[in-house]
């Protein structure tokens, strides 16, 4: 039986938390009054430091900047931005549209990235292990596909043959790794994942826009759920914005086709309920 | 009865937009290439692209940015960060947490910003109606309580006295009132309410930050919409830091209290079912 | 400055509740020993006693159980279904895929049958007030024109001329009403806004599912917020039971439409980004 | 490149179901007139017939609806029912209350029933493939604990020593086992997880209400998955019920605690932001 200063002990600590300090008049976000911060970091760096407590470098801020730039939309044939759009429409406030949408970037949808750096930090661990980089690579990419089959997170796209947004960010990383920003172990393994795909298949299956911002948040040292969590950020942006323009476009309860074309139903035909019921 | 011709471009057309255009190999926003903004736009430049369709001046950029730093948190005791929290110990993965926690940014808990706004809104336009400021404010202020109560969203705050990113945020609206960046206009009418409410209760009701960033939003341009919305994707940061440090902390089905502090039962005793039923 | 004890007895009361009382062992609710409740109550009179606290007569109950049957799906054009089967392809459990379509049921989509309460409610009043039902109809459907536009909740069907589940359950409540089961009230003034919508337009418009479940909810005595409560417990059924069936079929990422039907861009040509950024 | 003709055949086939077929003025459930349901079916009945696509006997159906009315709440220290509670006190309408909340029924706050059922299943196949009850109990327990550790789905408790839910229905499902109804092999399956952990253990660790369910769903032929849905089916009402007492409470941003009792922060003392930022 616990005393009452127990008890208000134990209900104290059961929120807990090292990210911010609340009194009457004041606030510290990871020890830095809020006031210090404001007008001070960029909404990256804040995000860095709200996730992790320390500070990023000017030059470690950027990459992120850029990546998380990279992937605010792929538009309404996208599941989450489709559904924003269509929340809207039901009427649905924003923050309510949002979340519908946001909820949906699930373990397939939203879940590249976070897979990618998981494959990525796998393949680190065999080269920390001995293995050389093209077999540390090449006995990841076995150990993925056993487990989780023939989809490889972050390379290749059913839509784009080449991905642009990789396109422009593989190069920022290998500048970063020539002046010393990121260390490169991931950005080596990512184009040796490139490289062995090819020899397998025969044909290039190039790096996507999840694969090379796995390359950076892990170069930035991350840990893979949060490469969710930031592609979560992004994408957030896009979702508000189709929500915000469907709002504007009106609508009124939009399914996902225009009510001209019927779907198909291919179930029983008419029958009769069973007397014994 | 419309022609196969005709029903697909109904399709095509049922999902329109201004933001994005995808081909493959190709993702522009807004009309400029993706590769264009990677690494050349800030986060909150692109957040603008995004939802409004044009560039902000780096002066413009730079109250944003402040704006969304400003709001990204505040504490476990604020039900989105409870649950965001909450939700992780049940088993649930970054995005749905974070999904279940902006839902609850509704009309009450994220909405003061965007009431704020259309409060600050209603005032300009009498102003533009021809009323003085001092009128415009007294009778917008009026017209509020009549239609919503006493709150008055964005003056006052339940926990802090002053709040101290107000104090930091409100002279850097002056100063971007002198440089010319914002017209000033609800800069002004947000002093003003400060100073009717202050001569009607006879205590200051000092601006707090969904009255600061009401401010800086409308002198932005922005409709009050998407101060909510602004405002969502500044606290999800906070919602994800907070899944993230309670998925480390760990623990299983984290109810609101510690169980040691029993909640209330107030209904009625223990009864016997009729046996009519 | 509150004493350990009366921190305690706030903890406490924080969580207030008259619907379940739980001890080590024991469960309660209203005051029914659980073990007393399984085996015993049908599921609608457990879904009743949980909402008001009392017990509906066997009459009461076969009457909800028949709107509680009634609304269980509308296909999949229906925004929330779509949003359900979309949510499983991109990974989504069931219960995440439940969430995001259940949080659609919002005014528009969902809010229909509540709304049509509220109007029956202020017609109902205006008959307390002394108005004859036909004045009370004609003077609540202004009021609601006025407020709301020209949709007139509960009646008209944009799919259906006549919808089949009305039909079947208008015939119900008036055998309910002749039984004594319900006073009819309800039913009068659902039959009243048939006939003075007739008469306006020179066309019927029948009542349909929202309207006819919001005359049963109504007769049975829940408060309009309810009658959307309700249809979100009976939705809920069909949302399963497409999460399911598509969860059977497979797909990821699956989209609004297929992806051979491009959605249409609207906005501006490629452009340059100015020097100025 | 494909037809106008294939593309709106590609179009009406995106959407396939064989649930439910909607014609103007014409709704078939798994190809009954849904008013030939309406008056006729329970609720669990029609519950049955979406999921499954056939009619359970009466007998099935009882054990079903005492299934669903056994689970419906557990009280306010459930994350799912104070996350309902807290969403209305933010604005959120009772939709999206009970979304937030649904949402949180996840792998461990509502998936036991469900991983109880995955349990059960791999004994039933150890027992196809010729293991006796005892050695496939004793081997399918081995397999769970390495799989998933030391906590055993559907037994013990931690707040009940014996859950009364499971008291009743376990004779329930006996004498459903006596009459023919079921054919007993998940309730066999249960009873030796209960005499096998009580042998290894050297005390009883119940069955509760998740393990009893689920031995009734199993026995009913549910799919594991259906067995997180029927619960979160039954659940809804609890969140329902309390969305509703909290609505009606009032209260505005209830956080987890009354704010009287801090949370504790845990981080790094007031510091100075660097000059290099």
């Amino acid at each position: 039986m616990k005393t009452p200063e127990e008890l208000v002990r134990a209900a104290s600590a059961w929120w807990t938390t090292e990210i911010i300090d609340i009194k009457p008049g004041e606030i510290a976000v990871r020890g830095y009054p809020i006031q210090d911060l404001i007008g001070k970091l960029s909404f990256p760096q804040m995000i860095w430091l709200m996730l992790r407590g320390d500070l990023p470098t000017p030059q470690q801020a950027a990459l992120l900047e850029a990546a998380l730039v990279s992937a605010v939309d792929h538009g309404p044939q996208a599941p989450s931005i489709s559904i924003s759009r269509m929340a809207v429409t039901c009427g649905a406030e924003l923050n309510s549209a949002m979340a519908s949408a946001i909820n949906v970037l699930a373990d397939i949808h939203g879940g590249a990235g976070q897979q990618c750096m998981e494959m990525y930090f796998d393949m680190d661990r065999r080269m920390k292990d001995g293995a050389s980089l093209a077999d540390a690579v090449n006995a990841g990419l076995d150990a993925w596909i056993a487990e989780h089959g023939k989809v490889i997170p972050g390379f290749g796209h059913r839509f784009h043959p080449i991905d642009p947004r990789a396109v422009k960010m593989i190069p920022m990383v290998e500048e970063a790794e020539k002046a010393g920003v990121v260390a490169g172990n991931f950005a080596r393994i990512g184009r040796q994942v490139e490289a062995t795909l090819e020899a397998r298949k025969g044909k290039r299956i190039p790096m996507n826009i999840d694969g090379v911002t796995a390359v950076i948040y892990a170069e930035l040292g991350f840990p893979a759920e949060l490469g969710r969590g930031l592609f979560i950020l992004s994408r957030s942006v896009g979702i508000l914005a189709h929500a915000w323009e469907q709002y504007q476009q009106g609508g009124r309860i939009k399914g996902p086709m225009p009510p001209s074309i019927p779907y198909t139903y291919a179930g029983p035909a008419r029958r009769k309920l069973p007397d014994s019921i």
